[in-house]
């Protein structure tokens, strides 16, 4: 009689007992997710080896058992940093590849790792703790750009701008007021952000395949060896669940179109027509056959790849419509999107906090620019309803007296008081000063305008919060 | 001289002052938001009302004025939500609507009403406004789907079925366990609708068109009578941001993916394959050429529904990719996905809350379906565990247990003992108990799994949290 | 005993035979189509008299039946036609909605016009026929905004303007080299739907729900009443498939976005700043605060429309991910896409054909801002290049007479000769003909280039293709 | 006086002669596209061979020039696709790594190869290259699909099944009938891929940056050197077109959409519920935990990528969105998206050819599905017809048949006449033929129908065309 628990078993992989037939060589290529996952390897490792302290606690290992696996791990991870290690496809993800190297250094004890798990909660855990780094890193770099805009305010604290509506030329503004736009911005996201974290960070190890373990594990202690204030609550959801990855990939999605806004407004202001900022060399890239070109191809790639990190996200949205519960092989596909668009944010984050300490603005063209346009009427009809003429009208009054300049081409400015008071006769000598660039926007007074004394408070506010002394 | 305040607006407009031509019809037909946006009349109204009462505190217009447009505001509310009132094309869109008429209604107050505002701060109050309220509608229905899966679950305790992993049956769990994996899903639904709403319940008004204004009104005044927690905090990014729309349609997007998973699970359950469940003839639809079909329709466009949800979120996405600040029409884009997505979802959330009460599982079938595919082979595996055999052999030991099944095409409880023990001599006499299907499901006592001591606790704390008695 | 066969039909559906209950309001009102598939009637009708004529024909029913049945039918679309038809929720959907006012109207004939058809094949008829109407007013609009962009591109033959890329002016083009861009484009828009078209003109009735029909059918007659080219080869395919309708929202989505392109330059040219265009009054909006405000809202909006109709694309996409053969009710939500996309293109082709039409370059300061931008730095290169100094040197010498003009805040062509010497003992008198705007267009003779004799041989091709005398 | 033209370019770009500072280490990370666009070098290579060529035709270079610019090029290739030669990420892109590579190599000849061209046009050559390429590969992948599928057609021909709508047993059809409708797919996305090849394949070269060229190039010689059958008529179209790389994402994408359908069919059939399909051992992969399990990775992760590729669409989509012409540095972003569908789509065929080779289907239990669902009740609504019965009549009248076996529990089959005629005096002896499923299936005779004579046609079309034996 043989023995079969000796047999080798057949087709070589760990999950192979009742396989037959070798694995063919184009399905290990198609279904291998190493290639990418090893990027997990320090959270593998990192709730392996909790999850060993645990099996030794809870007795299903022996301490020797668990001393040898952590050192094995620690082995293997120095290994994989030091790009000493060798991935093998044939083994097809991070976690088998760890696994059979620990076994190959350790002997049985590491084929006692995997007691009481399953790859489907194992690499649940290993995102979820990538995840968690990955938010780290992200508030951060959100940060760092905050503090780009802020200190870009502070700088040109007092310069006037155009602001604009449908890129129209419509009311005189700070142009700290406008970078302090994009502080707000970016200060959702990271609201967002830490939003999401709460759904990142609970520990799902312990549902094993799908309906937990007969086996006696203390879920709560792996948790808080890993820092997880919970526990996952269904073993069949926790398995079956995307939702973190969804919902960070949307975090993405919007930091990434905040960034195409910004953008946006960079390669329109290197443009001879607006002519706002000046980028720096060092930021810019030339042209392969005009000599004279310097392209703002920082801001134009960062605004290209709000598609790609929206194609991301479209990506598992789409891979999750209709999957029954619980793991499905499709949810492999998580990872490839959240990885590039993480790179993808990661990056553009990073470059734009240098583009905006390489970026300088060219005030004096700016200022030129609130000039024309008639850009004080709204203050000439605010004038008037302090008068007391019902806005309607003063709205009516101030298109007739633009109309009228349009027609002379002449400024707002430029008319004198007898040709304004043929349009009401509320008008009097001080409507001039409401007419300056300055006066305009100094008046906007109201919580979150444009007045200086208010973007003052706001900047400091955001400097405070930003921790810029 | 003619008096230039007292020509007819050339336009007909109620911004016309300096157009010299009348709008054309096409560009009226194509740039219209008032067969969509009505829908924000109530809120529209609301926020006016809160604008009048600030104005008059403020005394930009006198208590007279104030009482005479809440009355006229109010009377607009009533004909509009009695069909009585006739909106017009060519006054754009809500905003406008109801300001002619109530200029129409009261005279010249009425004109003042737009004092110190614009439509770029109204409309981001009137959306604000709007979708506070559909978040609470939401919540509520994601609370009646949660008590159908918690009643379904409460009902069929004990009820015991295969849970499947790539639609293989894995591990026998309860149908339970597995309903309350849905109410799981529809809870972190809810919490990020939560999350949402922090960001959605901020007051924009008085950003005006961009940069605040010069009139001196209290905003905190009008988040006070609006209930608002706070206002927002830059002007320019207040008309320019839609985060918020963003964001809820990203939830949305979720709770229609999770809603696509379920119906996914009814279609199966509901095929002569797998007889799981029993729709209620109300809620199935026939066939036109088949006399005896009996289908799954709703959950079918349930399912199906989930592309569009998608879509609404991905048309909001590119719409704002590469926008310059501050408000662009392309915004206006921003309703009819929202609306459209909002739709869907509450007709979805409301239509799976009757469904859930209107079927009945198969539970003989489901029982039935557990015997047979070898699903407490992991409990073999465990089995050895405990006995001390390294995971990694006992995997191999299983499989080739279950390959001689195959072989023989017979179950493992039909194994006799020294054929198992031929495997392994850990094995002996108690190794029955494991392989009975609820011998397996009631040793899985981890948190979170599938036993069902585990799972009468997970409903008794969903019933409790749902005010289910 | 009873009569069984003169029963009521307990559900009251046309499909109701087999069903005990009545259908839910809720359900009626989540499933029903009729709100949006109304839109088919003709078609459906068209379709339905064709299949009268080939049941006639094959003897199925009589002529009587057939003529009994083409008259009520044409009753039906002129009552629907002049809005005096009611559509009945309940009725679920167009076909029904037709059918059973049919058999009101006609009796016994009419319960036979289902013979050997189920709605599967039905509708897959209804939205072909739809879809190839659609496509020929798609042709006819792209033809129009062709015919507008050609036009201008005649009245501007002979004005230059900068090139851009980046954003960055590069080198100086004709204005009607840069309109007759856009000839091309929708050129490929007609091109790709006219491809659709092949795939959308197959004819599917005949199919029934899935396997065809045992009745003697004649689906070739059918083909030729409807003059459909074709049949469809197999009926599974038949009724699952809705490439056609994918592919038709593709090319949708290509045209929206070669509008988006040209709408980004309408608002761009419209700003203050580059100030190229000059849109007429009835073509853009004011603000509701800003009295001197006029807005490029078209081209705002159908740039924003690009996101919308993406969606539409992205929706049916997603819904058909993993639907099994044949059909699935999820196939429902094709129609409402498809519409809105339909209504947004037809929308935005109308009204750009408008707006061409009623837009006036200012070509002055067009050729203003071809000065300045060193754009006629490759025209040096090219110079040098043709007096055999390989291409990467002369970059580099250009390069470095940039440095120094921008050194110096001069222009190219107010460098003296024996400056420009310094660079290179090649440059000799002639380097200033190169370095004019005219000389610079007029040099780019290769085919496709912006030299006028090229253009106008371009802009007279194109008033041929498209009838324009 | 220093001699300009000597000087070391400062910032050591090819582009670099104005740029007073060395590009940012950061930047050049960010902007390079070396490591994903090094996929282009052959055809780079040949579009730069194929310039050559007509520069020295041209008299641009001369013939010595050009043989070592073909020598140079044809040793780099060689060195590329062994693996020999270094890509520098601060030369950017495959073009510059080449030129700088060639110039290394020849010298000065080296530096004349970029005369008259741009990297804007280089790159639309390369990917035109290279797409054409592709889709050749993607049509033979298709072939092997759709012979894939006909031979399985062919091995069952005459096995049953039954036909599904709504994931409901609905009539019986042949398997071969359901394989033959991938086969008409496949087919459909071949014809779309060969449309979309029709604007790939145009010559784009000579449109250098946007404006074409003033040097005496010959495009239509360059456009026949590399078998291109037109050349492009505008050079700022040519430099901002991405339609052909949007489209071909759009064909890849139902392509994979239709797999998706296919895998879905396989899951199912996969479960241990429908049983329909064995797929080999080698092409399912096992449990990590479970050891009985045999799970159906391939068409799961087939399923998944269906996303993935959507996705990628979706990114170029939103990328090209409001893009000024001509040429934009988002544009790089259209490479990734490509490669990673082409790469996905090419697998999924090619493994889908292989699992259809070691799929078997179980046709006996296909053939037992067929019994029990009242299947054949649509021919006893078509006998009655037949009989003159209006079909809405005997739609009803089946129905109630349907409704009395439901509440005994029995089959259509088991009815007595007498029992049937109670429903209808028109039903005689010979409605036992059409109860059987061989008739119900044999009678569907219809052009497309799932008669076995139909389909025998079917498959001997297929196999005409495929070329098989």
């Amino acid at each position: 009689m043989t023995e079969p628990n000796n047999q080798p078993q057949t087709s070589g992989k760990l999950w192979g007992g009742r396989f037959a037939e070798q694995t063919a060589a184009s399905v290990e290529a198609f279904t291998e997710s190493i290639s990418y996952d090893w990027r997990l390897y320090r959270h593998d490792i990192m709730g392996s080896k909790a999850h060993a302290r645990m099996l030794a606690k809870q007795g299903l290992i022996d301490d020797t058992e668990r001393d040898a696996i952590i050192a094995g791990l620690s082995e293997i991870e120095q290994e994989i940093s030091e790009g000493r290690f060798t991935f093998r496809a044939e083994l097809e993800d991070i976690h088998m590849n760890i696994e059979k190297a620990l076994t190959d250094k350790i002997g049985a004890a590491g084929e006692k790792l995997h007691t009481a798990r399953s790859r489907n909660d194992q690499v649940a855990l290993d995102i979820r703790l990538y995840l968690r780094d990955e938010c780290a890193t992200l508030n951060q770099l959100l940060t760092e750009v905050q503090k780009g805009f802020t200190r870009l305010a502070r700088t040109n604290l007092g310069a006037v701008m155009p602001g604009y509506t449908h890129l129209q030329r419509a009311q005189p503004v700070l142009l700290s007021h406008h970078l302090l736009a994009y502080v707000e911005m970016f200060g959702r996201d990271r609201e967002r952000i830490a939003d999401c974290m709460k759904r990142i960070n609970i520990m799902p190890l312990g549902s094993a395949a799908l309906a937990g373990t007969g086996l006696p594990i203390d879920r709560e202690f792996v948790a808080k060896e890993l820092e997880f204030p919970a526990v996952t609550a269904n073993s069949m959801d926790t398995t079956a669940d995307r939702d973190f990855a969804m919902e960070l990939l949307f975090c993405l999605t919007t930091i990434q179109l905040h960034l195409s806004r910004m953008a946006e407004e960079f390669v329109l202001w290197s443009s001879k027509e607006f002519d706002f900022i000046r980028i720096g060399d060092k930021y810019c890239t030339g042209s392969s056959i005009m000599p004279q070109k310097k392209n703002p191809d920082i801001p134009e790639l960062i605004r290209g790849k709000a598609g790609r990190v929206t194609g991301s996200l479209v990506s598992l949205l789409m891979t999750v419509k209709g999957l029954p519960l619980t793991y499905n092989r499709d949810l492999q596909e998580d990872k490839e999107p959240l990885f590039d668009a993480l790179d993808t944010v990661k990056a553009s984050l990073s470059i734009t906090a240098e583009l905006l300490a390489n970026s300088d603005f060219d005030t004096e063209r700016m200022k030129a620019a609130t000039y024309g346009g008639f850009m004080t009427a709204t203050d000439i009809a605010d004038y008037l309803v302090k008068k007391n003429m019902p806005f309607r009208q003063a709205h009516g009054v101030v298109g007739r007296i633009v109309a009228l300049c349009q027609e002379r081409d002449i400024e707002l400015i430029e008319l004198r008081l007898d040709e304004l008071q043929k349009f009401s006769d509320l008008i009097e000598e001080d409507i001039f000063d409401v007419l300056s660039v300055e006066g305009s926007v100094n008046s906007r007074v109201s919580i979150g305008g444009t007045a200086e004394i208010r973007v003052a408070e706001a900047l400091e506010r955001a400097e405070q919060q930003l921790g810029i002394v």
